[in-house]
């Protein structure tokens, strides 16, 4: 058998498991996995993807990512060729239990990231060829499969973009042109020179092929694999469901195991048994970046600092002390103050631009390979790739994001820059940890710290400077909080720029003769649960106040902490409540009535009515 | 003096301004606003903006959108000079109170939306520019300025494909490529030709010139409004700081006031105070679409019927009932439902193909004309456009937004299908309304309350089938709730698939002698407080059940009703805590314990230590 024949051969076995295995499962994606069982049988076949498939850990090894995830039973069907999985485990696709979910994730070895939401793999292999590139630097290759329908979404553009920006030759994308999506036809269809267009323009290097063509196919992989200075893009016409003529190109076919799989298999010549030996990868090992040591930044208490500032600070220095730091940031580096690690670790510092998507994605690719990726935008900005944080949790990815700007608090850029929905958002992410230190011995502590988390931890910072409260000797922790300041009459639970308010309160409340208990919850998820239900045990009320909506942010943790006990006293709950405008942080913080002053009205007024 | 002479002198005018209003508010984006302002001048000047500046509410008025919402400066400048605001005001710029805030929203009429986070004005002027060619059917022009830094965001191309996928030639992007970010030169710097190619391989009419020649401005201009079947896109090279030598096409010159405001007016000639007399647009109506009438659809108490199905069917009826629902999809509308409407309303229904971003942009752009959108899609992929969301709140804009396949209860599509996060994330809008309906008669009222709601208002729909409980009769209101069951040995909270499991659980407790309560909040914000602070009373112990991670769901909601009352007894959240696979809808509320027997047990387990 030549190989071409071979390979034409394994294309259809990976039709045919497809159906197997959507069949076996009762639901699932066939009809997309046919479209692209050729294109995926010469990658393998062809000696063009290379794992070793005994280490599949080993860092040399290629990358595979299915950007269309839903065409999971081809994903599974080609682990299985390739001698990942066996026989019996492919047939228990999406059955409880198994590693073999709807969509791919890592559950199953050696798949990187979860996929599922369209548009995302693609910006999640740009990072994993950054990895390779700048990181790792090592020869291996990031082979992503896209549908056409996913093409859509702005976050493949801006994929497109920052592959070609930075020279990552190291990367095909290979897209599945079956015309057709869930409903009806793409904005596209088949017009693969539209399609070609488009890369081009975008800096890539396009090849347009009949996608079911497995010598086409093959001389396309060639041409991307010796292709230098820029990406690949292999636009390949398919039909979906190729093969079974009641569903080949055929509509209302999405999404739906074959109504009769044994004759559809027949007709794709039965079942066939080819074990792939896939090509090996260049043994060598990943690059390690030198370290010079050094010590977290540390400031004397009553200096203002700005915990965007100490941040910046802090990561500089972790940047020396460790050499799997990297950092990324969305082209605002002198805000989120990222700008002090680019200046330390020029090599290790990755300019995303304003593409918050594509920043959380490569950030995605680049913990893949192990480094330890911190990400900066204004908080409110995270909210343009909630998605992408979303499914990072799915992919039991390790981020660490920090969020600047925070709040009322900014003052005059108004609303559109303050982040009022980011620690309910982030606290609803599977896994996450949610931080906001009030200083900055509390910040550069707190960095530290989210360098060793696993899952997704965010840290809010703010624009303007608080008062260093914390001892530069006291420990700080993840799940920990301060004591500010104690007191019966009242506990006020504050973080980030209203511990300053909630201070400043509680001495306005002494000089009238109401002891107020003053705590910091820096980490809010988790929240130390310990000192917030001692508060509820001492204190007759508790004032939650923060610089965020009122719903989901610290008030609610609070609330979560006491959910189950049996006695609590009432909780109040001063958060922004009204669409705040421009003005300076002080007027801001007036009008949303979580300064000092309204604490202390607040706190006095329960405390005479408790 | 020639009508070039005078644009050029507005130009200067407009810098001026700009220059000022920042130096008096101490803070602002003046360079970002002095590229643009020739472009600005011209628009303005020549003739092509058309208000009628006497009623900003005109139907007729061609809009004008400033994507790059950081030059606000420019925008109130170039009020000013049209006649909407007073010089006065215009020094009111960032201060508090003040309708000029730092970017601009609604506050400041006749401006249709809030920008400030880059990349949304496109997409939401491709809103605007379809409802005049498809719903309003009027010739108003739709303008938008857009920053080159902004480009990078990935929803700038979702706006192009869908712009030309439309043949939306009433739309006109003004690209100012003064080619420096916020800290650096964008990717694509003044390579106009790129930012061309770009542009024309997604289908645009593409004109590149010189920002600061007014002929060739307005020669790009006379191209734009007299070109057919397509968008165009005017790339104009710009010098950020034009006109005054220490700011010029400088670095680090972003988001500053200038050092000497008065020497840099003087360099640009002094103030100015040329009034421009906009043109008037064509003075027609609005297209109104036929309506036939209908009523809501019911269904009998027992029935199974699924809520994705349930919204389908009452947004057909509704589109026959009014004429001003329109319904837009990301491609997923046979998941959805949203089919029915489209089957029935086929103009007054928008395939938004898989672009989440776009699709939420598009209703907010119909809905600044009065337009009543409901956007559907799967409610995990809502989390894709959180961002747009965000905005669309500080918009001011009224959104219904409905987001089917939520929670474990989805079965076999594995968590990237999953909403497990939606309502925390939309219970953290400013304004909005979360809203969870457990059967089909409750979401077909639903639905109708929406149309009528201000804000942001999310329903979230379930894939599977539930029991329809609520008679056809009965009230359902947004901010109600349901007794379904009355007891008083324990308080079961469910919405949504986890009703069917609570009333379940409540039949086995009734047998063992436990009088359960079920209470069924299809309304998560507001939710209804009068109830659940009743059953705090009557009950010695809550249980909340929600398909939901346990942040920021039903179970915060309900915590946050009973907050700041003085006794209430313990609340125990069920809710989703382990990141699910794949599997039956059963075996996964099963796995994540909030199905009927992990309900019942936690009561039984409760009651029994109460």
């Amino acid at each position: 058998m030549s190989d071409s024949d071979r390979s034409r051969e394994l294309g259809q076995q990976l039709r045919v498991d497809s159906i197997r295995a959507s069949a076996a499962a009762g639901s699932g994606h066939p009809t997309s996995s046919m479209s692209a069982a050729d294109l995926m049988a010469v990658l393998t076949d062809g000696g063009y993807l290379r794992w070793n498939v005994n280490n599949l850990k080993d860092p040399a090894n290629d990358h595979l990512i299915f950007s269309k995830g839903h065409a999971s039973p081809l994903y599974y069907s080609l682990l299985k060729a390739v001698g990942v999985l066996d026989d019996a485990e492919l047939l228990t696709f999406r059955k409880f239990g198994s590693r073999l979910e709807g969509h791919p994730t890592p559950r199953i070895p050696p798949t990187d990231v979860a996929t599922g939401s369209l548009g995302q793999g693609l910006p999640i292999a740009v990072g994993v060829a950054l990895a390779g590139r700048k990181l790792d630097r090592l020869p291996y290759r990031v082979w992503c499969l896209c549908g056409d329908s996913e093409l859509a979404e702005g976050s493949i553009w801006e994929a497109f973009e920052h592959a070609a920006f930075n020279g990552l030759d190291n990367l095909t994308a290979i897209i599945d042109v079956n015309r057709l999506g869930q409903t009806r036809e793409t904005m596209v269809g088949w017009d693969l020179e539209r399609h070609r267009a488009r890369a081009e323009a975008f800096g890539w290097n396009a090849i347009t092929i009949d996608g079911h063509d497995v010598d086409a196919i093959k001389a396309a992989y060639d041409e991307a694999v010796t292709t230098a200075g820029r990406p690949t893009v292999i636009i390949a016409r398919t039909k979906k469901g190729r093969g079974v003529k009641v569903v080949e190109d055929q509509p209302d076919k999405h999404g739906k195991p074959l109504d009769d799989p044994q004759a559809a298999i027949e007709e794709l010549g039965g079942e066939r048994d080819i074990q792939v030996r896939l090509a090996l990868p260049e043994g060598r090992m990943p690059h390690l970046f030198d370290t010079s040591g050094g010590q977290l930044p540390s400031w004397d208490e009553g200096e203002k600092v700005a915990t965007r500032q100490a941040y910046g600070e802090a990561l500089a220095v972790l940047g020396s002390m460790r050499g799997d730091i990297v950092a990324l940031d969305g082209e605002v580096s002198n805000s989120t103050h990222s700008e002090l690690f680019r200046e330390a670790h020029e090599d290790r510092y990755f300019e995303m631009f304003i593409a918050e998507q594509q920043m959380i994605a490569a950030a995605t690719g680049m913990q893949v390979r192990g480094w330890v990726p911190f990400a900066s935008s204004f908080a409110a900005f995270f909210s343009r790739a909630y998605d992408f944080v979303r499914m990072a949790a799915i992919s039991r990815a390790n981020l660490r994001l920090v969020g600047s700007h925070a709040g009322v608090s900014i003052g005059e850029d108004g609303p559109s820059q303050m982040a009022l929905e980011d620690i309910a958002s982030f606290r609803a992410i599977h896994g996450s940890t949610v931080l906001h230190a009030s200083d900055a011995n509390q910040t550069a502590k707190l960095v530290a710290a989210m360098a060793d988390r696993q899952g997704i931890s965010f840290l809010r910072t703010l624009r303007g400077k608080t008062t260093v409260r914390t001892p530069a000797g006291e420990p700080v922790s993840i799940g920990g909080s301060r004591v500010v300041r104690d007191g019966l009459a009242v506990a006020i639970i504050a973080c980030g720029v209203t511990v300053d308010e909630a201070v400043e309160a509680a001495d306005t409340l002494a000089s009238e003769g109401i002891d107020a208990r003053v705590i910091d919850a820096y980490s809010i998820k988790p929240i130390d649960v310990d000192t917030i239900q001692a508060a509820a045990r001492e204190c007759p009320v508790i004032i939650t106040v923060e610089d965020h909506w009122a719903e989901g942010g610290l008030g609610d943790a609070v609330l979560e902490a006491l959910a189950e006990t049996n006695q609590r006293p009432p909780v109040h709950k001063l958060a922004v409540r009204k669409m705040p405008g421009s003005g300076s942080p002080e007027e801001l913080l007036r009008e949303a009535g979580i300064d000092a002053q309204s604490i202390a009205a607040t706190a006095r007024k329960l405390t005479h009515s408790a």
